[in-house]
């Protein structure tokens, strides 16, 4: 075997950490809350009765400052030092022949009490093991269904939902969730659980069992809406597309005609999806207006927040979600915005019971009533899969170590990059917005036209010539290996180039090097 | 920032290899060749016409044999090794300021003509790198849509899925598929596609298009099936479950009576589920006696081999799946019998254009036809996902290193270790079956019967008594920390102990311990 693999982990963790400074944050609680106090941000708007929500916190999120981490944003020394912990704790040659059972009251209570900084406690690495048993294998990288599986995980999540329902602004964090693979996922939930919380029959009899029903999202929206209501039984022909402005956001009045036509029409609406932060333009729908027709119409409202729910997480930025606490339903990645490693995306229920009703079948084979602890823990019967990734575990390190207000600084970073890049190229000679004003989110919508096409009468000639620059530009981007931005048409623009940024490892040069880039690789077409 | 994380792991992993004698193994592939002549396996049955399958690849998965890794068949060295790969492949503090961008064909041919040993010839590895765009952050284990993402996870999972279609006999490996998050999520999508074949408008008008659709599957089976059938809108009751026989196989006239009934009724028979290796009894429905019923009917039959599928690629078990090469899709998980870390589950169908027909939405952000590659590359919109976790990778280097031969006697000796099991307390003192005869699978189901019971006569305070003594004694287990075996009540039988084996580590001592902590445990209930 040469060098078991059990002792190498270790080695690389203490000279990883011991070499970066990491172990030497060692404060206690108060210094790290004076250290909080010592530096606000710098662009703090003026929402003080929301700030509670980045100190308040049962576990601590917000008081942590970790400097390496800070100072290295990119997820790469995250994953390696996930990694390191988890294999540091795996047995290998010489698995131990015993593991501790601790019921839920007392991990909470231990882990209620402790101080909460996993990166000088170390105590959570010992929870979060492996545990042989004689012949089979319980794996500290799967998530099964139960508890008594993976005790630490089920935990972790329900804390973590707790704490992102607390950032949405529902009371006390109230509310069911879960970890899914993904936003597309996520949004399927949302679907099913208004049609349960609905028309409850339909799990049993099948939609023949409802009226027809029409769900609506907005026409810039994620197409995994348009996929959900293809596989759940709706048909995309019963999501009905809401027009937006000029920005890409639901017009909220299109929204209520469209409602009292389907009305009229005999169907019955029953879900709305606004989306904050859409795929291309980065618009985010106007939440309040949405929800106070869902109210009208008895409507369920789910928030898309896929791609901006991380700005939830920023003091400067979180007023473009305002209202989502109204939401029945919110999917929000961390994958995404937040730099989290993919797959880690949740759906966040508001009413408890649903998700739940919605998708439980009580396997007895998994789901047994005389285990001897609390089976309101099994929390995997609320899913639609059977064992799950562990998606939760690097979520929650990061969000350990970074704190509340190291992803508020990593998100506010990259929406000023896209600033920069906006204001850059908003009157530069050759560039021209997709839409006027500055971008919502980080992405920034823009056609590159060579000099050749500047001159030329507006017309359908020139739509055809400008269609095929920013495919040719990619094109020659990715032969010569320099750099690659994302192009696409929609409705009837034609293609753009689309930049999104969501590293905060980038820098203003990074963007200047794209747009010189460009105009190189551009000039001549 | 002390050590780079670019450095650590290439230090690790060259240390790692050179002192677990992983590199040395650096035959030519003549010599992998004859090595496999020389080593028969011990129990081959005669299918002499199957033994091509464990031969004829064009990727020489079946040739490698890296010692380190066929005597450590635990999966704990394999994650550090994906790992420190992955991570020695990332750019950190200085990340290189440019790639190169392979079209699909030069990549295909640039692969055909190595020599294929993946662990001496890093050039894989050198193609599995992370593009750093000046803004943009692609990442080497984010599994986005496109091939210009994601080029090589993209082409190993079209290899290995052709490779799972070839072992299950379709020709050439042809078909379709895709790894999706899990079997629960991989039975729902056989459902849906099954719709899509039958009633393809279904996806644009939703199930009333439909006439009422019923589903098929084993009182056994799991219940992610019927987790599928409330989502998608059929409704649970319109899944009708099967009798099955002493041994929890389906009974195949049982099956056509109740089509014949469902079919009287009004009803449309759509889609049969066989359960290759239920979750309890581990038990193998005859696939060739419900896929004649299915072909007379007219019905998509599905094959849930989430647990049974790893006996395909066991020359001496592989017959207990005989006719799964007329299931119109198969679901096979790798993270289950094969030892593949969690998440790892692929959907496998035997018709071109029906799984993509099924899911397509053509989002134009993502799928331009003016890119300049082959866009049939651009596999993700088979999916009802838009990213997804990068599953393929960890399953391809362990093919890579193991081999098809490795796959095989994990599986044998996993299968052997329940014979021992089984052979051990069928006859013993206080133990009782739970079926007659040798178990098919690795499930072994058996009471124990504490001395206080045994001389009881048969009846329903017996029953009471037997249905808790598997609850207390795991119970016990959990308190004392030794081990841990589960239980559950099936049908009208009380609580049995149900010992699950897939671990290769575990060895016959290990089997002894368990049966040594029961009677022990046990002996005063």
């Amino acid at each position: 075997m040469g060098i078991p693999a059990s002792k190498l982990p270790y080695t690389i963790l203490y000279s990883f950490f011991y070499n970066s400074g990491f172990l030497q944050k060692n404060n206690n609680l108060e210094e790290k809350i004076s250290s909080l106090k010592e530096k606000p941000s710098k662009d703090l708007l003026d929402n003080s009765d929301r700030d509670s929500r980045f100190r308040r916190t049962e576990t601590d999120f917000s008081n942590l400052y970790p400097k390496m981490v800070r100072n290295q944003p990119c997820s790469s020394c995250w994953r390696w030092w996930i990694f390191s912990q988890t294999m540091s704790a795996r047995p290998s040659t010489d698995p131990p022949k015993s593991w501790t059972f601790t019921t839920p009251t007392s991990c909470w209570r231990a882990w209620r009490v402790s101080t909460w900084n996993c990166l000088t406690n170390l105590s959570l690495w010992k929870q979060v093991r492996t545990k042989e048993d004689k012949g089979g294998k319980y794996d500290a990288l799967c998530f099964r269904f139960t508890y008594e599986i993976a005790p630490v995980f089920v935990l972790m999540e329900q804390l973590t939902l707790r704490k992102m329902r607390e950032i949405i602004g529902w009371p006390n964090g109230e509310g069911d969730g879960i970890f899914s693979p993904g936003g597309a996922i996520s949004n399927m939930y949302s679907v099913m659980i208004a049609r349960y919380k609905f028309f409850p029959e339909v799990k049993a009899k099948g939609m023949t069992a409802a009226p027809r029903l029409v769900l609506f999202t907005s026409e810039h929206s994620h197409y995994s809406i348009k996929k959900a209501s293809a596989a759940l039984g709706f048909g995309t022909e019963n999501l009905i597309l809401l027009s937006t402005d000029e920005r890409g956001r639901v017009i909220p009045a299109d929204l209520e005609a469209k409602v009292i036509d389907a009305k009229a029409r005999g169907c019955v609406p029953m879900f709305v999806n606004a989306t904050a932060g859409s795929t291309v333009y980065g618009a985010f729908d106007p939440i309040h207006e949405i929800a106070d027709i869902c109210e009208k119409y008895n409507m369920w409202l789910h928030v898309d927040g896929a791609w901006g729910g991380g700005l939830l997480m920023s003091r400067k930025h979180r007023h473009k979600l305002s209202g989502v606490e109204r939401a029945n339903s919110v999917t929000w990645n961390p994958h995404k915005m937040m730099g989290v490693p993919l797959q880690c995306s949740a759906i966040l229920v508001r009413e408890r019971g649903v998700l739940s009703g919605c998708n439980s079948m009580c396997a007895g084979y998994l789901f047994q009533p005389d285990k001897q602890y609390d089976v309101s823990y099994d929390t995997g019967d609320k899913a639609i899969q059977c064992g799950r990734h562990v998606d939760i575990f690097k979520f929650w390190l990061m969000w350990k170590a970074k704190g509340t207000v190291g992803f508020e600084q990593h998100i506010d970073k990259c929406l000023d990059l896209s600033h920069y890049l906006y204001t850059k190229i908003k009157d530069r000679q050759g560039y021209q917005m997709v839409f006027e004003g500055e971008p919502q989110h980080t992405n920034v919508c823009f056609w590159y036209l060579p000099p050749g096409i500047r001159g030329m009468p507006d017309g359908q000639e020139k739509r055809e010539r400008l269609h095929k620059v920013a495919p040719r530009i990619k094109a020659m981007m990715m032969e010569s290996g320099t750099t690659m931005v994302g192009y696409q048409p929609q409705g009837d623009k034609v293609n753009f180039f689309r930049m999104v940024i969501s590293n905060p490892a980038a820098t203003r040069s990074d963007i200047d090097f794209l747009t010189d880039e460009i105009e190189r690789l551009g000039r001549d077409l």
